[in-house]
């Protein structure tokens, strides 16, 4: 079952609502994060709880006076420990833009943390391989994860071999709708540098994991030309890990088939992945 | 007080919630249209109700098995004339993913009409005029009238004197976050295309009825280095009608008051107004 914290209490997630007057129902004024649970503890939620400050703050949603920060974190172990949370392998929290502007910011936010079990969706993912749809559209503000994600959701509608879109913007791919992205080029990891796309949790620790076991990392947006030359590619997040990229849009990357690198990178980060368990 | 059409029936706004489950609250899945209401009437209604089933249409939510379109010009209607609505001014008629996706399509939309006093944050800029800020951003599908409001939002955080952003991606301004905008260079009407911009529908009565008077109008997007010639700007909206604009960033926009144009304009929109209500 899904299960919910909010106003202080753990509630089943389908008696929990929010007043239509929540600026983040009329407006999109929310950011969030997605955590993993793993055997009732909490996937690094320190860089998770930074991020999510860190959106509010870029937001305008004033979070300041409050421990809201504090009672998430408090309500995901709590959540991640609960009997009627046993199988929940994810955890939501958002923070939204409450029912107040003044000054153009958002003073009165409202905060809750949804359980739930995983979707499946990248169980087969993770063996098979997953495609992604190149756009030209770029996430505006990456920094700030919010919860705009229409037009990246528009742009695989119907795709139904397609995993997620794929930022592009310019010729050079950021991040996908949901993760972040890195192409293997000569055994080299190419991947987008921090502050040009969403900082990534499980990206940060799948780098550190792979330079320790002697990958070079370059960080730089890859160009779109080069998918064609890349032996490998995938997209890290916290919930699946280290997924592999089979094609992006029309192009075959590598032979069409999860490649090594992938796989050993899967294998570190599963391996050392308790080290980031809170 | 403000009420809120949902499910069938008429309540007060405070009373009516959405459940956290629907996918406007985590992903920004919704489109929506705000309606002026005049003396128990509704302004434009067949234009608004277009461009909410294209928005919707647009954004993946699928409403053709039912007449979503169809109850929400009745609750408009039915709302306009209610007792407990008098001294409404506005409407809004939201359409939000719901809580399920199928093959990257929203399958099951919630829809419902909150109905309100007008905000009065443009009285006073009617007479006085109003300041935008440019942005270089870009409005995403612009013919999809989405909530996702935030990054707009964000770019007038703390300026108080600004009404709203101003979309001027490459050096060509759009519209603005909640308006269609206008220069006048020359005594001609410049805006930009259909296309490019929301379909407007006060930019559609303004268009027709400055050519009526006689009015030269150019459909191509002002370059932003034109506001140091223009002789006025303005917005218009189905709020407010025509809004002079005086200032854009630090630009001074002719003489820094509002022009004749703008008002000659304003007076043609209130007494013709009539023609298109509902």
């Amino acid at each position: 079952m899904s299960i919910c914290y909010m106003n202080g209490a753990f509630r089943p997630l389908e008696e929990v609502s929010l007043p239509l007057t929540d600026l983040v129902i009329q407006r999109g004024v929310g950011v969030f994060e997605s955590v993993k649970i793993m055997n009732g503890r909490v996937l690094a939620i320190t860089a998770h709880m930074k991020r999510l400050e860190e959106s509010a703050l870029g937001a305008g949603i004033k979070i300041g006076g409050t421990d809201v920060i504090g009672e998430i974190t408090r309500a995901f172990r709590e959540g991640a420990r609960r009997d009627d949370c046993r199988g929940c392998g994810l955890a939501k929290a958002y923070i939204t833009g409450g029912d107040a502007i003044e000054h153009g910011f958002f003073t009165v936010p409202r905060f809750f943390v949804i359980f739930s079990e995983s979707d499946s969706i990248l169980e087969e993912g993770c063996e098979n391989g997953v495609a992604l749809q190149p756009t030209s559209e770029q996430r505006p503000y990456p920094l700030v994860k919010s919860v705009n994600y229409l037009f990246g959701l528009m742009q695989t509608a119907g795709l139904d071999d397609v995993l997620e879109c794929l930022y592009c913007p310019d010729g050079y791919a950021t991040e996908t709708l949901r993760s972040s992205f890195f192409i293997v080029l000569d055994g080299r990891l190419v991947t987008a540098p921090e502050g040009t796309v969403l900082k990534g949790v499980t990206r940060d620790i799948v780098i550190e994991l792979a330079k320790a076991d002697g990958f070079a990392v370059e960080e730089r947006r890859p160009a779109v030309s080069e998918f064609a030359l890349a032996q490998e590619a995938f997209i890290t997040n916290s919930l699946y890990g280290v997924v592999p990229v089979i094609r992006i849009g029309d192009t075959a990357i590598g032979n069409g088939k999860p490649g090594h690198v992938s796989a050993r990178l899967l294998e570190l980060y599963d391996a050392n992945i308790e080290r980031w368990l809170d």
